[in-house]
């Protein structure tokens, strides 16, 4: 593999992980709290491991499907599997290296915001690993959905995981809540970045919100939930044009 | 458990470790590399899962038996159990409740630079879990071993365990051997911290050396090498009063 960037901290350990079977995944938020959320194995794992989330939002999966931010890719692969075309777009240039590597078909750098410029029209578009998270902010939330819009068919599924931040009672992420109300912000918006040896991961935003506060958020775009199956804080959402 | 200054991250993570079975260690260089030594499960391994290098130390204590940076007390209490005075001394707080949580008997907040001023002369002075690594530096390891010395009778024995910081092909190391090397320091000196979730501990230097290394060093002091007990880079050293 090509020489990652310093900043490809998640595409460096799924590399170490794919080649070595070995890695570690530090993830740092910005008041200073560091999490190992689950280490690389979790995005190497295979169906017999998943739980039942994971296999519903496989099942609800739809024709051509998108999956953003498909990292190493274990729901591309199950989907092809399934005899789905799958579309996996990321922005690691490691990650995307062993999706491509596992045999994930079609693997394209791109930011999910420029989805809508894709040359093809998705039947489903993926957002799992909590990764409806990548929507970023109550205010960037109506973009990223609009190019997900643009990006799928008219009847288009959207299947997106994330967990209800406020099932917790750990001081430390209550604090961080508050702070985030106090400043306006939803309070499961986490800034954070990957640490891993001497990769340093971009700081961004990323969101965790809560099921009904979901549905306030996509009031705004061209979706609307039409399911929900939740386990714990845990849940994926199935979303239509609205 | 009182709550543990923001510092105490090494503290906080024997805490949890004791408490629930789970914490991590997550140790930050100040190149920026981040590493995952061995997580908290090593500090509270048994002789049964111990490595040779470990029994061989134990092996070496004689009489009563200052444990230096004793952390939660593995060595300690199994010293305790062959019929040896144990004192640890340590500076986390977290640490030191656990170690007496745990039975070690006599635990004291102390600097190893400041044992010459316990009350007690000891017959063994022990830096295991590569702790020789406390004496920070070249300059500053004969203050420490001097303090030691103070600390110890006139026969007794100095059991140190470190490893060879030359011993590795990894680029990351070798670029922060030369630029050691570049800044008239030894190649194994590291500057590091331990974080774990919101806990910070403070910069502090740790020296790794190969046994030659330690030879030299110790010969400034009132120390010599009388046995070296090597595994690829691990060993243990005695140590007499020259």
């Amino acid at each position: 593999m090509a020489v990652l960037p310093e900043s490809d901290a998640f595409g460096a350990m799924c590399r170490d992980y794919h080649e070595h079977g070995e890695a570690f995944e530090v993830v740092e938020r910005d008041d200073g709290f560091l999490n190992l959320p689950g280490g690389p194995e979790v995005y190497f794992t295979t169906p017999e491991e998943w739980d039942d989330l994971d296999h519903t939002a496989v099942e609800w999966a739809e024709g051509h499907v998108l999956d953003v931010g498909c990292g190493p890719g274990r729901h591309a692969l199950e989907l092809q599997q399934r005899g789905h075309d799958v579309t996996g777009i990321d922005l690691s240039p490691g990650a995307m290296a062993v999706a491509r590597d596992r045999g994930v078909e079609d693997v394209r750098e791109c930011d999910v915001v420029d989805a809508g410029g894709l040359d093809e029209q998705f039947d489903t578009a993926l957002m799992l690993g909590n990764n409806f998270g990548l929507v970023g902010s109550a205010e960037r939330a109506p973009e990223i959905l609009g190019a997900l819009a643009d990006a799928t068919t008219s009847d288009a599924a959207l299947v997106a995981s994330s967990m209800d931040p406020t099932m917790t009672d750990e001081q430390v992420h209550l604090d961080y809540h508050e702070r985030n109300r106090a400043n306006g912000r939803l309070p499961g918006r986490v800034r954070i970045r990957t640490r891993y040896r001497r990769y340093v991961g971009e700081w961004h935003d990323y969101l965790h919100v809560a099921p009904d506060t979901m549905r306030e958020l996509v009031d705004d775009t061209p979706w609307t939930v039409v399911d929900v199956e939740q386990q714990g804080p845990h849940y994926v959402a199935k979303l239509r044009p609205a």
